[in-house]
């Protein structure tokens, strides 16, 4: 394209641009960070689902071909994710004004030992296909769960995520996370413990904040909030972080769409039902049904059409 | 790379996830399945897109070029479509223990039915378009709508997978209307019995269950459920699937945010107005308005910062 | 593919398809509308994430090579982002019937007019940035604020999409927000006047309206809907347009998870402190805290499994 007068003012803008680099903000902490990147986190997430959940991602799988197909894919796993686990090191390492002589190998290291968990987090996966299986009448078969449920997804993506964290992996896991949280509208923080046969059903607007335990066998409905009650500020106004802030659910709890459960002292009893909408800031004993007393309602007349 | 420690570990933990997939484990049913992908699923989706409304995905369209354009992308939709069906169809044979002998012209017939239904479906979601713009003060143009409108691209793509579910194709349309649930967080299933113009607004949250009828001109806004009230289950406790679970919506009822109706016997009768955040489990007779009666406020003075 | 009696019956089907383009319906406004196309508009939010965000989406920046990123970056963008302009600009020429004689420039300078508020924009985002860190003990840094918070990244859409709303480019803006909407739940209209400061924590469900106005150091929490309590309709039942529908709130206010606020003439008063979950329909004086008294809830015993 030619050069109009518009185009002549790119310049000017650019140098106004990058000036506004070299200025002390909190969005220009950027030099030599070498973060981590979305999109290859992402692509290391769907190579593992095609590792955790083989012949889901278009392969066709079969009894002689599934070494071959989890071996390329392991190692380039093993390149993708060391890489992006370096990163998360080194960006931790410079944050703290440590010098990375290690982070690398650290990260090698790391990558290996999660691979070595993939086939404990297949078990683990498992119990929570047959969750959703036994918890929704509209599920046909685990092909279709596999296939198709986001709850599944993201406590899939979860898992991984908290492996990783587990590990002693800084920021990459909340990237993990967060993707999940935007294919699914399930927000669990990678920091949250999660029992095994897990299962979130429809599960949009779900929070599940960094410091909730979940038991074993725990269902949970669309817009349900395990989440802080109130920051504690330390004497200067300042959030405290790294404190207990959100609930602990044990086993066989139920919890029904909308429910919010606040702060880090509140438990719910195992084998209890929360109701639809209850909003609960206190323990609830174990085997307790706890529902909202039906709102009185006002009906009218409304006019036709 | 060179070999380095770590790398050297990867076979032996190739070998263990291998030996995973020999178990008997829900995830494992994978072998010479052929299950449909998801990237081809949404690949379909965005095709079917440019014939549905030709000219909102970057084709420049004119009245002498639209026949090329339509043709080109029947034609590949004719390819990629079948191979889905065809893949789905066999999923399902295999797991009757069916010998899949016709699944690939049964797969390429049901294509071709549900391409004859494309000028029905434009007809329908015409409706759908204009009742957007009736019912949203913001709405601009119909151009808008069909560009960024998360309700009308839910209820577009729900639309395709309910006309693939009435030919009976499995699993596929569940994929189908999970994709639209992941990008507009509106969760409609596929075997769902919706009326036309049909509009949902904002539409985060929003969940049709699958035995949900909703007559014509129905409107609903984001965090609408119309879910299952409880699941009977048969005497060995396992639940009974395949029972009118979820509630019917007559026409012209309008349900505002948060709202849920539950239950397989509820009915919201003709020109009914269900207010925000009402909780519904039986139903409610013709031109009838709900809302809750204003709870009580605590107003308590708030510190200054 | 051979041709078999399946694929026969498509010249007949494209040929009806065609032929529902030419009746008169919504969806057939197509004809040489040369609409922005989703695709685009997406790739050009993303090249501005880089420009705003230089170093947090896979590139390694320093403080030599910053220049150049930034220049090659926003030459793309001037490209893109005018191309997408003019088809905007375009697409409403035609609408009102006027002859596009001046679309092409006038896309060119409402570009570089963007582009020159770019530093001014990421001195807002540092802002928001920093209200992040501040209003949430669970954010470890900046760099994972940026990383992987919905609320930052449905924010800095907006405030693009606001930027180009404000320059009076029809269409885009739309287009930009929903796809925010789409990754993050968090729908914002690009009308809105959002000030300096602004959080969102988790987000999804969250609906700003296109008429709200809200001051600096707002904070909400996820399922917050700023939406509109009715539509005034004209003499004729149409709704109208163009009033302000949707509420104020002013400096320093916070409000938590599921809270409804509804109104063009509710003002929400500096400094108060909305609770979880709370409708409110009318004015709240400044510094007052508003909570829901107490629902009374039912406890009862619930069956051990």
């Amino acid at each position: 394209m030619f050069e109009n007068k518009q185009r002549r003012q790119l310049p000017e803008i650019i140098r106004e641009i990058v000036e506004s680099y070299f200025l002390d903000e909190p969005t220009n902490q950027c030099f030599d960070a070498g973060l981590p990147s979305d999109s290859a986190v992402v692509g290391v997430l769907k190579t593992l689902r095609a590792v955790l959940f083989a012949g889901y991602a278009g392969h066709n799988i079969d009894k002689n071909n599934i070494q071959f197909h989890l071996a390329d894919h392991i190692y380039v796993l093993y390149e993708r994710l060391s890489e992006q686990i370096y990163r998360s090191f080194r960006h931790d390492c410079r944050r703290s004004d440590f010098i990375c002589d290690h982070c690398q190998e650290l990260a090698e290291t790391k990558t290996v030992e999660f691979l070595a968990r993939v086939p404990h987090l297949r078990k683990r996966l498992s119990l929570d296909v047959q969750a959703a299986y036994d918890g929704d009448p509209a599920a046909k078969s685990f092909d279709e769960i596999i296939s198709s449920y986001p709850g599944l997804n993201a406590v899939t993506i979860y898992r991984i995520a908290h492996e990783l964290h587990r590990l002693g992996v800084p920021l990459m896991p909340r990237m993990m996370t967060e993707y999940a949280h935007s294919t699914t509208g399930i927000d669990i923080h990678p920091g949250g413990k999660i029992g095994d046969s897990f299962f979130i059903d429809h599960g949009t607007g779900v929070v599940i904040g960094e410091t909730t335990v979940i038991g074993k066998s725990v269902k949970l409905y669309q817009g349900v909030t395990l989440g802080a009650l109130s920051f504690p500020k330390d004497e200067t106004g300042k959030v405290i972080r790294n404190t207990k802030r959100h609930p602990t659910i044990e086993d066989d709890v139920v919890i029904y769409s909308g429910a919010t459960i606040l702060g880090g002292e509140t438990v719910i009893g195992r084998g209890s039902v929360i109701g639809g909408n209850v909003w609960i800031t206190h323990s609830i004993p174990p085997y307790t049904k706890v529902t909202l007393e039906t709102p009185k309602m006002i009906y009218q007349e409304a006019a036709a059409k």
